[in-house]
């Protein structure tokens, strides 16, 4: 079923200030100036990560339901928003981890949902004040990768929220976000089983997000991180950074959602298999048997019989 | 192997503020009054969610190692201080989940760690500023209640660490903090199989703690709540409630170490297994044994035999 795509111009661009107004204005003339009319980003993570407050955050509206304490159903939401000829899909998806395992059935779903679309960003989401990462990380990133390829990661960030957080004592803002994030981008490396050459040329950016409403603002009432950076335009700023990358966006074609057939795997090798017995297991078979016939010394009954035999006919 | 308890002054408490120092000097009293001389706090929880903060937060030292990005090792520690003839012995302990499983290994080295010790009181650690619950919390909980029986969450108490938490947008803090304790009481209720009849006359304790430095203080330099509480003085007087609440402390003897022996299961249903086989099956049978006997009709040659066997004897 593909998504339904009813177009709204983008209000919500209008509550941002206007300096962030401006910013995104700006960065929308660069597809005008690339002639790239939309621009279709796959926000995914874990349940409770802040993936639907990150869409609300960036439309500048309340477009994702966020279920702060259940965990939401598993219908994707696609929210798109027009402005001056430039259409913003941005598709919300439920977390794809319950109960301690990676829910296949989101991800079906998720990928049923995208038929048909092309993927320009992916956004993996997960919280800055998390001190761990497990196994379960692993597993949701390899869990992406089957679905998608390995390809997504050339078109994804790392988004971490709840940016406005005070590390545990001693540690230093700075020092928690550049481990945080290496612990996370060595969990995509790993889950997605990325080798060096996989990687030639491109970093996965980390992008700090603040969706709470008490995150500070500078004097031109933008959110800002504390580092300063006004957030909202730097995380639009890295999505068209990867949109225009040179890297493919992620076509969802039949065969995608499928997934790969059991069937079709391997089938190319089929006729090598043919190939391969031929020369080398039938042919010298046959050699060796004619071999056999020919220096075969047959018993003097079957001598007089064949002679006999010859006589007859 | 017993854990070694080297006696150590609590000089940690010097380094709370005079507010604080006395308010514990107050609690410790009560412990006099009632001649209590030593205080066992048992704490565990997931891995990430600030068990060894707290300790070092109530001991006033860095007791027990943080270890903000890999999961800690897989020892207790236990952290003894002294004070005028009163000791608080606190066990830290390793995360129970590693990679979306409970952790069987950590928790059969915790009980062989608490061998011979008695636990007044089991802090359940977890954070306030996390959405959702899930299957895990619920796997966590309900292997605590194997290795040391349902009796222990009577004397135990759900602490909340990250409490100087601002909650998503529009939610009220003491709404979040109800709505956060009661998915993870109901966990405790579900994980421990705990019944209407188990909880009677005691409901867990909450405890919220925040152990960054940034905490926010009161006049008398009190690390306190947002609603206001002084957080230390807080803590132990909940503690201190639970381990008088006159349910029993739990004994960490071999038989629970061990745990239930299979063999030993049901050993007393032996005896009355003999006697049921005895009354209900062996003596019917035998009586309608008898019975056919004594009315069976024997043909004619057994009579014969029988008559003659009788002449010759």
């Amino acid at each position: 079923m593909a998504a339904l795509q009813t177009l709204r111009e983008w209000i919500g661009i209008q509550q941002f200030p206007p300096a962030t107004q401006s910013k995104l204005l700006e960065i929308l003339g660069k597809y005008k100036e690339e002639d790239v009319s939309s621009l279709t980003v796959l926000v995914m993570g874990k349940g409770g990560v802040g993936k639907s407050s990150t869409v609300n955050s960036v439309i500048g509206e309340k477009a994702a339901a966020v279920s702060t304490f259940q965990s939401e159903g598993l219908r994707p939401t696609l929210v798109s928003r027009t402005r001056s000829g430039f259409t913003l899909n941005i598709i919300d998806t439920p977390g794809l981890i319950e109960g301690g395992y990676v829910n296949d059935q989101a991800i079906n779903i998720i990928k049923r949902f995208l038929l048909n679309m092309t993927i320009d960003v992916l956004l993996y989401v997960d919280r800055l004040d998390v001190y761990r990462v497990d196994d379960l990380d692993r597993q949701v990133v390899g869990a992406i990768t089957d679905a998608f390829g390995k390809e997504i990661w050339k078109k994804s960030a790392l988004v971490l929220t709840h940016a406005q957080f005070s590390p545990p004592d001693g540690l230093n803002y700075n020092h928690f976000v550049s481990k945080r994030s290496n612990a996370l981008l060595k969990v995509i490396q790993t889950g997605a089983q990325l080798k060096k050459q996989d990687l030639q040329g491109f970093s996965i950016p980390v992008i700090l997000v603040e969706n709470s409403g008490r995150c500070h603002k500078n004097e031109s009432d933008e959110k800002i991180l504390p580092c300063g950076t006004s957030w909202i335009p730097n995380l639009f700023n890295k999505i068209t950074e990867i949109s225009f990358n040179g890297n493919k966006a992620i076509h969802v074609d039949k065969k995608l959602v499928e997934g790969p057939n059991p069937n079709e795997r391997g089938k190319k090798l089929i006729p090598l298999m043919f190939a391969f017995q031929y020369l080398l297991v039938m042919k010298p078979l046959v050699r060796a048997i004619k071999s056999d016939v020919s220096r075969e010394s047959k018993p003097a009954w079957e001598l007089r019989d064949s002679g006999l035999a010859s006589r007859r006919s």
